[in-house]
């Protein structure tokens, strides 16, 4: 299959490029690194990406920044840089994407545990990864000629562990390995409108 | 107790006013109806009923838009428009109505049942509905002095049915009534982070 990475150059990214590469033809895009660069929050460099790397059999994000802070001292443009990076980011890849998305084909987009398990600092996370799991499970609905879309919501790596293991004590965190395997899951599979949670 | 209520004068509204006037003190807001007018959309026009309304002990909001269309058809632009209303509206009401609620009080926001039974024309439905859940669940662990956070999620009223009932074929619709019990129970209750599912 013809599988297009976004955020290929990131932790999760390059386990995924590990775990899909030797079956299927990889393109890998980011803001800044890999084959194509593409700024997921303008639509126009979504359109761009799509026309230049044509279609493709799925779609994989892995992107998107979001405010880690006090939910008291929260401002609005701090509780919508998630929804305009993470969550706006990866719908723009969908909306344009399904254009390109071959019969059959798959989108996957990463959410995370804190949806479901909350965090003193995580506030816009929990609401930013639950419209994720959310939106995959409305559009689901919608594409047709048996193309689908999953997300995948990883707890915090072993990999990232020191650098962000610290906003959510007593959480295990999960090998790398076993998040890019959830990603093969929904490629590889027939599965749609799923969250795979890995934690 | 003091209840300030955003979304006063709509069908959902009437029914909390009705069912919380007997024992309480409601305040009634709107973006163009009831005691004070509010575009919850607008940070300054929030701040301004707070402070013309002062502290109070219950905060519930039943307000703001969001697209209902094709998956396939719909730009981002549409899609934004329930992050920025339904969503960031009851997100700019948390904010900055935390800092004027008393001790032990509740915010009480609405979401809605697409967000787990999604219908063809409602992605943007079942993301911000979903995310309404995710951020209660997140605001829940911050909030201190005994103030709580908790979202009701109804499906489509009785009182509704003959003009939104078509989009979700399948479901039985609910009585107001049994809504507008949702709300007390957040504010008169104990609970926090919780979504009441009236579906």
């Amino acid at each position: 299959m013809k599988v297009l990475i976004v955020g290929a150059s990131g932790t999760i990214g390059k386990l995924i490029v590990k775990e899909l590469s030797p079956r299927h033809a990889i393109i890998e895009a980011g803001k800044h690194k890999g084959q194509y660069q593409v700024d997921i929050t303008n639509e126009d460099s979504v359109r761009q990406l799509f026309t230049q790397v044509g279609k493709v059999d799925a779609i994989i994000a892995v992107a998107g920044n979001v405010h880690w802070g006090s939910l008291q001292e929260m401002s609005a443009d701090q509780f919508k840089i998630g929804l305009n990076e993470k969550l706006m980011g990866q719908v723009n890849l969908t909306l344009i994407g399904q254009h390109f998305l071959n019969d059959g084909g798959s989108i996957t987009l990463t959410s995370g545990s804190l949806s479901d398990d909350p965090h003193v600092g995580g506030a816009s996370f929990t609401t930013v990864n639950a419209s994720i799991d959310g939106f995959i499970r409305g559009a689901a609905v919608e594409l047709d000629h048996d193309r689908r879309i999953n997300s995948v919501s990883p707890n915090v790596l072993q990999e990232s562990w020191d650098v962000y293991g610290g906003g959510v004590p007593g959480t295990e965190p999960v090998p790398g390995e076993k998040v890019a395997l959830a990603y093969r899951k929904s490629v590889e599979g027939h599965q749609t409108g799923q969250t795979y949670r890995v934690w």
